[in-house]
């Protein structure tokens, strides 16, 4: 089914068959047919109930078989046994889409295990395409279907709107909905895509990317899965100048351990997620208001952006209100550079005293349309901005003519404007909102949606590798062969030579002092295993090593052979730096960089993106890592090679497009960073490669 | 004047007097009469404007001298230079209070700073108090007492309350009023304290603390100003066990520039702000929802609770939900163990599959009254838990009988409960308010609260030194001096000698290898003025790196001696420490604690609180210094003596209580930390000194 067909057969059946439809008005199962009453769906409905004649009211049916037509979508309410009973017979019958409400189907239990490999078997060898399991269905709300058991949709009126809201939770639809309805942001579709055993989110989105009904996207996701479909989802909505916004559950541990409990999902590495909706050209935001708050903003600034720090204007008619702005838009990262002498005295022609700090301050000049519309025009056609906050005060609770009307005046102005909104002035959102203005009602979520949307790119061009999953074993290269790995790929090492213990050099075989080192993939932690010895300066030092190395290791490991080993030359760089890559299992390929050193792993101080990556990426990266700043010639210490160091980052990168026996995973740490003009050097690295094909 | 008579002048006049009360309905100056008159308040008003008989159908009077009484509380409406003038008359006349409403008494510009001069000089001698400049006015909402030119006071009515708001930014009180009203939340009182040129907003508030119609404190503060008035009012309300919770600006660089063009404070660092807040067991919030959504929870959790880590437990009939609370109570920073086995069987045995991980999710359970309230019997009563985030999902919105109805029914059990509630279900909110439970919209307001609200301490115990400005001029001590002061304080440093160049010893003085160093408190920054040579082993050594340093210094800083020179053991540490301390201007002694080094200042990893600091709170810094854990025998490292580290830090925090010439700013740094056992040794430090009184 090609995926429009499947968004039409979720979204705009002919006819629903629901199996499992309650009889008792309220409970859960009754719900979807209760809705889809309410809201006046026009399609035929058929509830499967065979221990009744009618439910609420209506013919029921005994099976699924039994139906006079094969209905597009079943949604299936009962237990997760029977649920599987039921899949069994769309697929028999040929119904293009099932649901599943039903829990039950969970990695890591037993029973749950065999459920899924059940159910995976009857869609795999099936035309049947399958949404959930633990779904609690899907909307499309201006035709009234909501087939759905999440009690949000007891609305009275739905609303009919252009965003399209895709959730891992089923709860979140429902939260989202009212949310909307108090806001007034309304909704196209909706669906809850559960534990996505077949279906994915990114795929049911694509389908839906030529719906000229949708404008936006909101996504709310527990993990990711499904990054292929996610990406190909992505490019189609840029093509379309349709914006996403995500909002992604697990940035903490506790979080994303959680996320492993209720989906049976992988619980990723949330900044493995974050490359991944980067790499995508999605916006994530960090609140859950700014998936609704933000759809405005996220339309008005074009996709593909250049990515960097927002330069904003915040304009206020109240102090406090603005600075609010002003410290929640900094501490995200925004940049507030503060009226240019140009537009100060554009301001004061206007007769506007544009005060001094970031925040241009209307408080002196008085509330007042002309004012508050005067400096708007100023400010939305100064260079030194890319948008521009409104901070309306109290008055826009009773007087929204005042300072609320002349930012719905600008809503056309050329330049991504929001606002603010300090009181509780719900009118004066819902105006601003209907206007196509972005207005919020906390400063952390505007600052939250300013950020997010500005940091995009457009999806990366060219084609990503598609995700492989590891199969078969793979193999650990010890540090001699990692570094023939890396150095193809264009990272260099510091000079060395394998030597064995039977066959010493009388001399050192590279230029001295080296280290001597046990070359053994089986002795990872060279250093725990008294597997190095530092500082040696010729070929006596070298042989009383190796000695010294044979014992120790043969101590600490024992039956582990110390008999091949690495003499490198000793390289002093003014900085270290961790390089990484690893194929993700739910991301795909994704490189990592992080300073070297205790420090910066109690730091967490790193940068990830999606692999492989550019040079301007790279550099990127490195300006992320605050470890670094001390490379740039900070107080006076000598300088790094940066450049080289954001090579070695795209070099190591591009071991995602290695053909052949994959390359599963690669560290380089440490990798000196040496003077400016000098280079980078590895000194040690780890390589696994998958076994040939 | 007491501050409880001060309170009644402000909050509870007799009479009032508005100088430049406007006869045009609607205009800034119209408002406070307008607000009076329609809130029903009972006073006697008197209407100030020389040039009409009437304003506002009101009898109007020509000058304050001319009211047939002297008005306990007098607002003046006119600009700057009129103002002065209506608050001299205020002055002769023996007015209680004045309050200024106009801008233009800000420090840093010329009228300005004449304007405050002239301010001060009428204010100082006389009876009368200042509240402002720059200030909004007052209000006691149940009294109809509108004495404001806010906008949002022209509310249909203003509610009645416990909550007192104090506000240095006028725009906020508005917007508090507003909120409040639309999350059902209401006040008894508020003021815009302004410039707080006299009156500050810690002595206004001590003056309320035996309002019996206050429960508790919303601050909105710019800056600190008047630290030992807030000192007063915070030790007062926590005898009285009424909590404070206070949101500031400035936590950005950008956030805290424009506090000082807003309103004329110097901006401090935001981290000794939060140090003040700490030591006065205020309840800091980062978000402005909490200031209110948080009231409940902050008079649920009594004040003088350990200050650690409080460990919460998450409820929810929302999967999604439920993780959206745990991720960001993770990233607050709460602990979030999950229920103990014993929690689990009782949950059980109530019929309630616990799941695994932070969150108890009922979603399985279903959603219905018994589920909700048995679970909460059962969690409130669990010993590892010392709070309760409860997470109704969608049926809050139509159905609050199932979920949000139980949680109104433990409101009395004994621990903190707060509630998240997903979905938006405002009647659900007021509910949950109105029955005590602090209700939150969003995730964050919840997490932000319990942390802020668990992160308290009662105020210090015992006498706070009072701030006392540096009068008069300081004195730099040299290294030698420094070591002498700190040595006395209790901070050991490693061993030294002082030589002069003339008269050089010819065996070192102490053991070697020593560093030598020029002694000069002209030469602060030794190691670029090529004070220092290092690693020298004996006498001939010694005289080599003393004419060194002699050459090197004269041709770097001509004119400075460098004849005496301090001679120092090298001594190896573990790692580095910088311990300072300093009297801040607004909020009075510090002592700092970072980690030494490049990295911890780029990190900004440091620790801030108000000197003097006991033992236990200098481990907690340690332990809120990132770098420190490297310490701790990290990975095999050796652990460092951190107990030793701790007394240091108590130490010099304890400079605070010099008498005599005043310790002004005390940095060690390096303060070397050896190995456990082996305690800690100063190589470096300066000392300034205030002169000798």
């Amino acid at each position: 089914m090609r995926p429009a067909a499947l968004y039409d057969a979720l979204f705009s059946p002919a006819s629903v068959a629901i199996v499992g439809a309650s009889d008792t008005p309220g409970k859960t199962t009754a719900r979807p047919m209760e809705y889809l009453r309410r809201h006046g769906w026009k399609g035929d409905l058929f509830p499967v109930n065979p221990a009744r004649d009618t439910v609420l009211g209506e013919r029921s049916w005994s099976s699924l078989g039994a139906l006079p037509v094969v209905p597009d979508h079943v949604f299936v309410l009962t237990g997760a046994d029977l649920a599987i009973e039921a899949v069994r017979e769309c697929a028999d019958l040929g119904v293009p889409v099932a649901t599943i409400m039903a829990d039950g189907f969970i990695e890591g239990d037993d029973r749950g295990t065999a459920r899924r490999a059940e159910l995976q078997a009857i869609v795999g060898a099936s035309g049947t395409r399958l949404l959930g399991p633990s779904s609690l269905g899907v909307a499309a709300l201006g035709d009234g279907f909501a087939l759905t058991a999440n009690a949000a949709f007891a609305e009275a009126d739905l609303g009919q709107g252009d965003v399209f809201v895709a959730s891992q939770s089923g709860s979140a639809i429902g939260a989202l909905l009212s949310r909307g309805k108090e806001m007034g942001v309304a909704f196209r579709g909706m669906v809850s895509t559960g534990n996505e055993l077949d279906l994915t989110l990114g795929e049911i989105c694509l389908g839906s990317v030529d719906d000229s009904r949708i404008e936006s996207y909101a996504l709310f996701l527990e993990n990711i899965k499904g990054a292929d479909d996610l990406r190909a989802f992505a490019r189609a909505a840029a093509d379309r100048g349709k914006p996403i916004l995500a909002y992604k559950l697990g940035r903490t541990e506790a979080g994303a351990r959680l996320a492993v409990s209720h989906s049976g999902a992988l619980a990723g590495d949330d900044a493995v997620a974050d490359a991944l909706f980067r790499d995508l050209g999605i916006a994530r935001v960090h609140t859950f208001e700014a998936l609704l708050e933000g759809q405005n903003l996220a339309r008005a600034v074009p996709i593909p952006v250049a990515g960097t720090k927002p330069r904003v204007c915040v304009l206020s008619t109240t102090g406090g209100g603005g600075a609010m702005a002003v410290d929640c838009l900094a501490a995200a990262g925004a940049d507030l550079p503060g009226p240019s002498q140009e537009t100060i005295d554009r301001l004061a022609e206007a007769g506007i005293a544009a005060g001094h700090g970031a925040l241009i301050d209307l408080t002196l000049a008085g509330t007042r349309y002309e004012v508050m519309k005067g400096a708007l025009d100023v400010v939305l056609a100064a260079p030194e901005f890319d948008a521009v906050v409104a901070v309306p005060g109290s008055s826009a609770r009773f007087h929204p003519d005042l300072a609320v009307k002349p930012i719905v005046d600008c809503a056309a102005g050329g330049k991504p404007l929001a606002a603010f909104v300090m009181p509780a002035a719900p009118e004066a959102l819902r105006l601003l909102r209907s206007s196509g203005v972005a207005a919020f009602r906390t400063a952390e979520a505007c600052a939250d949606t300013v950020l997010a949307v500005f940091g995009r790119r457009g999806p990366a061009g060219g084609e990503r590798p598609r995700l492989k999953a590891p199969v078969g074993g793979s193999e650990l290269l010890d540090e001699a062969r990692s570094y023939e790995v890396l150095g193809e790929a264009g990272v260099p090492c510091a000079p060395h030579a394998v030597v064995t213990a039977t066959s010493l050099p009388s001399d050192l075989p590279v230029a001295g002092p080296v280290a001597v080192k046990v070359l053994s993939s089986e002795v990872p932690h060279k250093t725990d295993a008294g597997g190095v010895v530092l500082g040696v300066t010729d070929g006596a030092g070298l042989r009383a090593a190796v000695g010294r190395i044979a014992r120790t290791v043969g101590e600490r490991l024992p039956g582990v052979a110390a008999d091949r080993l690495l003499v490198q030359t000793m390289v002093r760089g003014v900085g270290e730096a961790l390089v990484g890559f690893r194929h993700d299992p739910d991301a795909g390929p994704v490189v990592v960089l992080a300073a070297g050193g205790v420090l910066a792993e109690l730091y967490r101080d790193r940068s990830v993106r999606s692999a492989p990556v550019d040079a301007a990426t790279a550099h990127e990266m490195i300006d992320e890592v605050v470890a670094f700043r001390a490379l740039g010639g900070y107080r006076g210490a000598p300088a790094g090679d940066l450049d080289a160091l954001a090579c070695a980052v795209v070099s190591v990168s591009r071991l995602a497009e290695t053909g052949g026996a994959a390359i599963l995973e690669a560290e380089v740490n440490p990798l000196l960073v040496l003077p400016e003009g000098h280079g980078v050097m590895a000194v040690d690295a780890l390589v696994r490669r998958g076994s040939e094909d």
